[in-house]
């Protein structure tokens, strides 16, 4: 079996799981190397322990050396895009994770490196590889759903980032809701056209005053017709509410949440059963590994990445539209967005 | 269309049911008398208010009227064969509730005085027009299970009976689990040949007192080769428990409890839905009303009806096996009840 | 039992259904007489049948009757507000279908005279009374759910109107979606303030042609600070989708659709159960009951209905400010809509 | 952390998973070796690459090495007795495989050469380890299904065996139903005191002319009175069917099959969701993890083991009484064979 040669960018919790799945469930990805420029020692010894043959503060270490034909970005969102113009120039495959920057230009700038170089980039929306949203895809591209009419998500998290984290997050559109936008395209399989949002700060007032909303409910246009809809609060009490449910002229299918086992238990009060799996590490555990086999696919088969730069700026381009419908309380385009940032 | 006359006798509990039942819901029976030789004003009032044309205190002058075409036998079992051959002797059809009696011999009398005067007797196993159950079957009749090979009945009620009454009913077997050994034979298709029973008084010592077991698992092996369970108890704190699971070589189909409402509220403690519907009077509310109208339809069209006297007696038999194996803790079969009464 | 003495106005479809839900089920209310304009010789039977008192072609014989302290406004849209007027006029509390007309002005003319003539009124929002519905509102006023933050609507039809009853029905905010802003605001506790509406013509391009659309999605705003959505569509192929969520600080409550039996068949092919109940008279049946023993009983114990007037005009706000928002491509509030009318 | 270095002998589909579960997911666990009378060169290279420090045709290197303190036997059935007595014999800790041997004196040999040697001997039973039934006991160690009256399980696989594994197997409950009757067991939280079996060959003719059957039916008592059913069947269209529930005092507590995604699509021909996991080992994944973290706890925190050699016993005790039931048609106490084995 051909094998994927890769170093990973940063050994923060994303970076860990990568790594980790990499070296036990994912036989056509070597792991080569891992740096990051905080480096503890124990880092380093968990590293060496993974097998790998590099193991650096400098990210320089892994871009240079030839064995490495890809890398993951796992450093902080401020580093993503000069580190992927970096690793394009070493002519090395990228897997980013999201977003690749706050920056419009920034990403571009990325994109353009990438293209220029002629590498895959692969953003890391792991949603789109959940056992449910997959499932529902594939309902739709056998035709059994028909024409897509509606898309409706529903994304809750089990509670909310603190209010330190929240000002610098870019708000709940760009870090919370991005990941639903992708998948919205994911789904009806077209383009967001037009956002319109509506927000509140019903969970943490110390939200509120970090200039932010932690309930959003966002209405969408897609380029095919359908419409769509997008909920998200900070705070569900029950756990991490991951819902999606695509309606057309065949049919719906609707994905519920998964539940740590099926017992149902009968009482004089109810029946009651699991709340779903607490958080994105529990949900999406099988979406990490298999975000990072396609993209060893994509890489080794010479074909498309499943998740394009070009997905991550369309998804960024309907956070921020979703932003200004907010702050201006208006329907907003893409295309609105889109031309604000040719100007420029 | 064409309509059936009909005269009730017994204006309990069950005869209500039936009289309102035919009164609001069935327009193809027109309830002509109601006699009940305990019958109080209010009783009387209620019977003038559906509508009767005879209210007595004499079930003979249901049976006398020549209007009348059938008859509903809902007073105290102690009565029901002696009204049915008289009823039978009138050329009434006759629906009697179960059972028929508690003496096989009188049973026995009974539906040889029907089969003589050529008239029709269906016996009260409403379970069989239940949507869950009656679901079911169709599904085996469209073949889509394939061959039946296990049938399992789940029936529990929500609260024991008075331990006065439990002296009285002829135990378990015959007083409650008799409409399961008819719901085994109805989705199984064929005829039980023997049966093995467990009982156990877990629920209540005084049922015990009384010479009767409150919980109670009879396997059953069916003339066409398949094998069953049927389990009872006489408390389940959660409600009418009421679930039939029929598996065969093509699938399996699997009826849950009806619930009073669809809603699940998510909370920091679980996941909760509504417990089953109460008792037998919730759940098999259209039970009653899909009887009586099958019955009715037997009659005006001249067909077989769905359970006949021959189903109550073999029911019946399939209880006494499951009393005499309990007491003598060995597998009886239906051969051997059905000889013992063959040479008395 | 005090007895509310009624007369019913239209006896079509839905007038038919009150009428045999009272007959049938409903002891506290005595239907005393039915008047329909265009009376056929099968309904006077029918209604003769049911012991009307009355019987007529014309609405006044039920007004004029002294008897009658109550009446249900069953007849075609149009008529309502007259009648309601009359009605008032006359003396009678009155329960009439929905809308009261399609004209804001004429809906206030109608509760200015009900206003003055202290009768009550009570709207046919039915699915306030669905056992589903109420049931999330009880977990809400509970405390169950904690303050409410977002609402979620799932309304289609199982087949869409004819494009001739489309182009006459106001349109599907007012036609359809108005059910839903009541469910909304019913749920919410609280008053709409704005809508945003995205709609499309997806299902029958007929019903573009008559001006319309079939597939509509409206973001909503509540007085109370939370969100909300509706979508609709006027063809789901597996029925009528008629789901509830609501989201709230201490969980979310759910209610899914109402089957017509619980049985799931596990094949070779997956586990497949039943599609929703077919349309409104069966997912419904009960709601259009418990309503009226509402009204009766805010008649009989003088108070308050619990669905006024003013919630339909309120829910007719919010239809028509969807339907402006669909329109000039912009969020509306409710206040805009208001204030539009008391201008002129 | 303590850690626990083992051995593994055996290196088929059972060996392998254990080995490759230790080197990704059990860090407590060590894995110093691996020997198969049969290696062969894939398999060689295989347990080099999980980094075994003894690899090895001869099970003897794994027990004469002082490094390693407990084995997994994983071999052939046939071996299991022999190996559990040289590894208790050379003082290490055993991990057996079920069953330990299909003949009682075997077994019980190797269970007086484990209790001589003072080592901890477990045994295989994955089940009791499953997220699903490990959370019906805990309900019930919890007291909220008070005490316990009836179990319930259900347990039939996709495919039915080749007859040639069946004729050497030992037969259904040998072979597939003592899964179960340990599971009844670990249920009930008691012993079994007495069984009933039916059985049919349904399935396959060819399993019958092997000599066996392929749907079975047993009835159990328990020491603490409650009573159970378990039902097997060599091919469920559908796959894996695997479930359990238990029923008391104080309610009910029901596991449902574990589907591989939650998506249920709803057309015009119903609502369709996944089937089970195909089989064992999709559905018992965790399981096997689960079972030897358990197992290395016991052994470094020396406890006692979860699944002792006596619960094997025991589970093949009531395997052989359901055997006997069926052939002689009568129900068969464990007494009876117990005392059997005694008197040998």
């Amino acid at each position: 079996m051909p094998e994927l040669k890769i170093g990973i960018i940063g050994a923060g919790r994303i970076g860990r799981i990568h790594a980790e799945n990499i070296a036990r469930f994912i036989p056509q990805v070597k792991l080569e190397g891992i740096a990051d420029i905080k480096l503890s020692d124990e880092q380093e010894a968990w590293a060496k322990g993974l097998g790998a043959r590099i193991v650096s503060r400098d990210p320089g270490d892994i871009l240079k050396d030839d064995g490495i034909k890809a890398v993951l970005i796992c450093s902080s969102t401020d580093t993503h895009a000069d580190l992927a113009i970096r690793a394009a120039g070493a002519g090395k495959h990228i897997f980013c994770e999201k977003p690749v920057d706050l920056s419009v230009p920034k990403v571009k700038a990325a994109l353009e490196a990438v293209k220029k170089a002629g590498v895959k980039l692969q953003i890391g929306f792991n949603r789109r590889f959940d056992h449910n949203f997959a499932r529902i895809r594939e309902y739709t591209l056998a035709g059994a759903l028909g024409g897509v009419h509606i898309v409706k998500i529903t994304s809750r998290d089990p509670e909310p980032p603190p209010p330190a984290y929240v000002a610098v997050s870019g708000g709940i559109f760009i870090d919370m809701m991005i990941h639903d936008f992708d998948m919205a395209r994911f789904q009806a399989g077209s383009g967001i056209t037009e956002v319109y949002a509506s927000g509140a700060c019903l969970v943490d007032p110390e939200i509120g005053k970090a200039g932010d909303v932690d309930t959003a409910l966002v209405s969408l246009k897609f380029e095919n017709g359908a419409i769509g809809v997008i909920d998200n609060s900070r705070k569900a009490v029950y756990g991490y509410d991951q819902r999606v449910e695509v309606f057309g002229s065949g049919g719906a299918a609707i994905a519920d949440n998964d539940l740590p086992n099926t017992v149902k238990i009968s009482s004089a009060s109810g029946v009651t059963g699991e709340k779903p799996l607490y958080f994105f590490l529990e949900r999406y555990k099988d979406a990490f590994i298999n975000e990072i086999n396609a993209f060893a696919e994509a890489v080794l088969q010479d074909k498309p990445v499943p998740v394009s730069g070009e997905d991550g700026l369309e998804d960024m381009y309907a956070a921020l539209a979703a932003g200004l419908s907010l702050k201006e309380k208006r329907p907003v385009t893409i295309a609105e967005i889109r031309a604000s940032y040719r100007e420029k």
